[in-house]
């Protein structure tokens, strides 16, 4: 007998085809995979991953922006433990979405391969989202900048070249590796302070 | 009457494929892409796709292979006219890297997001083209540090944080917006010799 609720069993289900998606996007691609092979990781049909999600497009807006949310958050959380210095907020941020990106390969490599293959409007929810985390780094660099410890023009893009750095971990990092997620949190966090020029107030 | 020689025509024909193969691999993945829509864009059949390479995989392999010895040939001039002092060596090195990303931005993004679908033999015919560029980047790096010019652990790590961060130029630059690809060149010079902790000798 199955004693779980409806709701609890749905949202297994849904779950396990975002998973499945996830997997299969970063295997085969976006145009390489479809709601049949999308079902067969998840064991069930098309028509039910089709129950769920209307189509390819929308299960990799869902799993793109929930990555991105929760980065963000992530993100976010690590500027507020950090106190009020830029210079140790922006070691925290990056530290962060670095972390993020070691630890969530599946997701942040998807999101650098396959975002550009959504349409406009569903690339407009994914990226709203990417925007709001960069304007959280701007805010902090653009403060640091003020108080003369960052030393760099156009802070825009230097954050723009400080997250791609980050959105590449994925690319060569391997949790079986010799260095923790962590340790390379920290170095990155470290690359990313020298990059827009720190030196401490004298 | 046709007074071209037939290996003229079947160079230009073999480079018309080629660069069809790019923009659809661009376009539509490489899962997405078939000889046949190959065929399409370069006014040819699949049949004639197939006359002048074995499989898409060939013809990935190719145009990654092509573009990243060009990116090796131009990081390498560049590093030549740079005379001898390591910094402005990694100054050269990292601005011709950062150019060519800019200004090529079909070959370097199918190579970030399509490599990973080439089989393992295939991708080692790319690969080693673009472990001769970071061996470039590694060189100049350690002779810096060993001079202490540059102060950073782990150079090949830090090396590649650098490639990744030019790697994602394209993602972003637009060739018609503010700035020129000369200009985000320079820029990212500038940003990868912060990355390393240069510091000039005293």
């Amino acid at each position: 007998m199955n004693n779980r609720s409806p709701s609890t069993t749905t949202t297994a289900s849904r779950d396990r085809i975002l998973d499945a998606a996830l997997d299969e996007f970063f295997t085969s691609g976006f145009h390489g995979s479809t709601m049949r092979t999308i079902g067969n990781r998840a064991g069930c049909s098309a028509a039910n991953v089709y129950n769920h999600f209307e189509n390819k497009s929308d299960l990799l807006v869902e799993i793109l922006r929930t990555a991105s949310d929760e980065q963000f958050t992530a993100t976010r959380n690590a500027i507020r433990r950090a106190g009020k210095d830029p210079a140790a907020q922006w070691r925290a941020a990056v530290g962060a979405h670095a972390l993020f990106a070691a630890q969530r390969p599946r997701e942040c490599l998807v999101a650098n391969t396959e975002l550009r293959y959504l349409g406009e409007i569903d690339r407009k929810r994914v990226v709203g989202s990417r925007d709001a985390q960069e304007d959280q780094f701007i805010a902090i660099a653009e403060a640091a900048v003020d108080l003369g410890i960052f030393h760099v023009d156009r802070v825009h893009q230097a954050v723009t070249a400080v997250l791609l750095m980050c959105a590449g971990i994925p690319v060569w990092f391997r949790a079986d590796g010799p260095r923790s997620a962590e340790q390379i949190a920290a170095d990155y966090a470290g690359y990313a302070l020298n990059l827009v020029g720190y030196r401490p107030t004298p």
